[in-house]
């Protein structure tokens, strides 16, 4: 497009975006998957009307009608395996679910309950025989499923859930059991009206012995009616995600054959010797449970797409819309001339960038993992924090940006039509759904408080709480001290002591520096104030409590400094040119606003003047400023369908 | 209630709040009418089921039936004189308002439409032939109408809007006509379905002359069937508040009467001579829009009010949650035990009290104004901006406790049934209708810069610019220097120099100290770079759109100390006792939050050292753990009806 020259600041060279070649860097290597998603989106663009037009009974038979049709271009089978009907290849699949984003979401999480929570958990949990029984189906959307895990009484702490299944050696079956009304199973997507078989998570029991929680096969309807013994409620009218038909389940006595337990890590022989390839029954329970990593990396990217149409929509309308004269003989100004409305927005359009690049990050990770060729323990649990970090950043920041977003379209932003009503409403449970968000934060700083220790992995805090404040305090306090942290981050800088003072704002090095320091003086912080609370005080649940914000802040600290390193890592893969140029701008902008956003910590922590902190805000100020020019093509990069902007007075 | 004394630090007398008292205090003088509207929100409850079961046109029914049966009650009628059937008390009218904004919002949208928007533009800009006209009828909502002044190309900036009024002398008659397609009536409430009339506003052309901005009545419909002349559209399906029917309006040389203007203000002769007691067309225009001030001070107090549905049904629910456990021998702890769960929702308690107690100030305000007890110029003009501002922050205070109040309460708080889904669609709009938060905070700005000179009131930043760079900013920098403003709060506080060091964090002086101070200082500030600016650039639209995130932020302080300052006085005026203590501990917590979420700015203008900063945010994770026993006597005192609440499995 052709800039405005007058619009930037005088004697610096504005770079010319060449969108196409930029879209193709986005793109990477799932290009071909993403342009099958999007021409089956353009295809079905009018499911956007239907969700408005449609009854709440009707819509959701369209989005399963839709889910199917889907399912027969191949876009949405692209992670099983070939010898079932699938596509073999895990990156493209978690691509083609994240471009599906551009679209109703409705459509994207039920895709995401039938391909990955329902047949991810038959394909990682189960074995051959499950594989061949369900997974041909359900590839298809043929055979509908759900997946039974959250119960009205434990949301996030799964291992604490109530319903049983016992073995009984008698007649090699077993018997799964809702025990109480807060063991029902809630908010479970393609329960209501459309599964017929479910995977349940069921405390097993055998031989009188606890084994804990496992995941068995279960009919729920048969022929199109209830099964017997199951009982299952609707949940209901939901804030947004209407499509999906979520419900309530509860067994009384359900009788399942022992093949239906999905096997791949425990099993019962007929006579009831529960068997399992791992010992430990904390490290069984988080291995069947990392196969949940893909719905959490999934999430995460269909949040940074989200985030994508919001931006695109209120971009465009900034451009145009003209609001009060610039001055007297001029036309009203287009708000995003305005300092304000690009203060409001382009900060926003760096951040999805940023994410969009740690994205790539963890996706390339899951397929390595998942296609078994950089696959041990400390890369999966390195994945599941990665998976759970970017998830909980993904999705705080569609949330954030879709609200400024239709605040910047005003009026207009309510109306149904302009996309913002749908991307709200549906987008909003991201933020609680595959795992809240601050309880994956926890899991986070667990990870990085204990390095992961295999033998710690339960959820719980009490775990952390104890092993950060026992053995290994001395070496997390060591390893973070204010002292060795310094030489750590002025290694990397050339300024000695003043490496903080001196450096270039733009420096990479230096920004990364910033975030590091912040980092890990926050997680060693925690870890001397767990050790410090324990000495005074012997109830972890209250040394916890108070430590709580810290330890969340600590693990956003770390997520934001992984989004940076793939973000600078990127720019700096990229051949020399304006378009290196113009992300280099994004980049330092993600970096300064992002340093900006907590620069009250860095001022508390002695990495911050007051001078050089409203150094850092002016540039964010001029770094906006230059981005300006470039918004339209760094939306357009995106390559949205344009069909599914909608918007027609906003985008015009 | 009982409280855990457990959960409170040592050495601390804890607070019993007496409920009732405290309900009473908070409804204050309008308990009468408050109790009255609680009363009816309980008789038409279904109605917050019947907007999730009804179709968008039978809703929007049901809340025509609806609004006419609260008229009936005499709720809705409070601010009409008594002679047409009205209760004759403005006060009473805008608390029947804010307490309306317990149910559902579209009720209280379509409340506003009616009797704020168009009946306050009958009484306020007509004369007694339009009171007589049209007050009965519209009063019992047997006449329905709109406000039709927005226009989709004009929004915010109402001055500039495109639809023409030209009086015909020879038929006596105003011919009133859409311009252009931009110039069409937008997002009017009441149009697409139910208004008989609408008060358009028009520029008003006579005898070849432009005389600005002039609200005119229009029949839009006669006998249900749309007028001649004009085309009415559906805005059709918005985020929220679909029981509203907002539509367009295109006007094809409509003609009305010469009575048809209303003519409080201005008038024209049969033969075309135009007459106003207001010489300046500015000023005329600004009198004629200070009508508006009762719709955002109605705004402000429904968005406050909507906040606490919002968390009363969080806290209920955080205190009967129970997650992972704190203790390896205990229950799992309950949600509001946790030191974050504790951040997240208490300071929004607290600053949910504090816009109450701003909200009773300038709702007063608005009453001894239009009651003519207290009108002159000056006080109108410093009604007007703390309206806007009160509107500005009490809006965007809703959509952000919501949201946090709905990820609190996890999936559950998606789901319909608990309210959360339809607070937040409902209220997003807040933000932008009545005024756009950020335009409103520049007026406030505006107001504050020039001293509400009249002859300035131009909304138009370029006024503004001038102004402030012009005459006045020597006595703007001089009134704001650093120097001036240092003497000024150091009166205040023993400390000398060293005020801001040595004060006690907990000393009220010393909180309202430093919001003085910030709010000075960024003021100062902005004249001092709008100054600069012009010395160097003679492009007001450019010197405006750098410094105008500047002008935000100082109205955005100023206001926050008007609520400050609201909140301190009426701590003051509280009986010594037990809820006293527990209003100044909330008190606290608003202030020192306050502080805390700015404390980079203060930080970079010398007003805290780091030890300080951080001395602030752990006193307010103080605050939070004493408050905490408080919080469901706090939420329970706002009185409301518990079938309001809903959310079955969440308050329980």
């Amino acid at each position: 497009m052709v800039t405005d020259s007058a619009a930037s600041p005088r004697g610096y060279a504005q770079p010319v975006i060449d969108v196409q070649a930029l879209a193709q860097l986005l793109d990477g290597e799932y290009a071909e998957v993403r342009d099958l998603v999007r021409a089956n989106l353009t295809t079905y663009a009018d499911v956007l009307d239907e969700a408005e037009q449609l009854g709440f009974d009707e819509f959701r038979e369209r989005v399963r009608e839709l889910v199917v049709e889907l399912a027969a271009t191949g876009q949405t089978g692209m992670g099983f395996p070939e010898e079932y009907g699938g596509g073999g290849d895990i990156g493209a699949s978690i691509a083609a679910f994240e471009t599906l984003a551009f679209g109703d979401l409705s459509v994207l999480v039920k895709v995401g309950v039938q391909f990955g929570l329902f047949g991810g958990a038959i394909l990682h949990l189960g074995t051959e025989r499950h594989h061949r029984a369900y997974l041909p189906r359900l590839i298809t959307g043929e055979l509908m499923g759900c997946f039974a895990m959250t119960e009205t009484g434990h949301g996030s702490n799964v291992q604490a859930l109530g319903t049983l299944a016992r073995y009984d050696a008698g007649s090699q079956e077993f018997v799964i059991t809702t025990a109480t009304d807060q063991a029902r199973k809630d908010y479970i997507g393609n329960a209501a009206r459309h599964a017929e078989l479910a995977v349940v998570f069921a405390q097993l029991e055998v031989g009188g012995e606890q084994r804990g929680v496992h995941a068995f096969v279960v009919p729920v309807r048969v022929d199109g009616e209830v099964a017997p013994g199951v009982r299952i409620e609707d949940d209901g009218r939901k804030m947004g995600l209407n499509g999906v038909d979520n419900g309530r389940i509860w067994f009384d006595g359900v009788r399942v054959p022992r093949e239906a337990l999905l096997d791949r890590f425990a099993g019962v022989t007929p006579e009831g010797d529960y068997r399992s390839p791992i010992d430990n029954p904390d490290r069984r329970f988080f291995t069947m449970l990392g196969t949940l990593v893909q719905g959490r990396v999934s999430v995460a990217g269909g949040a940074v797409n989200a985030s994508k149409v919001a931006l695109a929509v209120a971009t465009k309308y900034a451009e145009r819309r003209r609001q009060f004269r610039a001055a007297s003989d001029a036309d009203e100004q287009v708000l995003l001339d305005y300092g304000m409305h690009q203060r409001r927005l382009l900060p926003l359009i760096a951040r999805t960038y940023a994410l969009h690049f740690a994205q790539d990050v963890v996706r390339t990770q899951l397929h390595e993992v998942f296609s078994g060729t950089g696959d041990d323990e400390h890369a999966r649990r390195e994945l599941e924090a990665r998976a759970a970090g970017t998830k909980a950043l993904g999705t705080w920041h569609a949330t954030r940006t879709i609200q400024e977003c239709r605040e910047a379209c005003g009026g207009a932003g309510y109306l149904a039509v302009n996309r913002f009503a749908a991307l709200k409403a549906d987008s909003d449970v991201f933020s609680t759904f595959e795992g809240d968000n601050h309880v994956l934060l926890q899991l986070v700083a667990k990870g990085l408080l204990t390095h992961h220790a295999s033998e710690f992995e339960n959820m719980d805090q009490l775990g952390m709480v104890r092993y950060v404040t026992g053995l290994a305090v001395e070496t997390v306090i060591e390893k973070t001290s204010a002292h060795k942290l310094l030489e750590r981050v002025r290694d990397l800088l050339p300024g000695g002591d003043e490496w903080d003072r001196e450096a270039g704002l733009l420096d990479p090095e230096y920004q990364l520096a910033m975030l590091r320091f912040r980092e890990e003086h926050m997680l060693a912080g925690v870890a001397r104030r767990l050790k410090r609370g324990m000495d005074q005080d012997s109830d972890p649940g209250a040394v916890f409590s108070r430590v709580q914000d810290h330890v969340i802040a600590g693990a956003h600290a770390h997520v934001e400094r992984l989004v940076l390193e793939a973000f600078a890592d990127k720019v700096k893969e990229v051949p020399e040119g304006d378009d290196k140029v113009a992300l280099k701008l994004l980049c330092d902008l993600f970096a300064l606003s992002t340093i900006e956003a907590d620069r009250a910590w860095f001022m508390e922590h002695g990495r911050l003047t007051a001078q050089r902190s409203k150094a850092i805000r002016r540039e964010v100020t001029d770094l906006c400023r230059k981005v300006r020019p470039l918004a339209t093509d760094l939306v357009d990069a995106w390559n949205i369908p344009p069909r599914l902007l909608r918007s027609p007075d906003l985008v015009g």
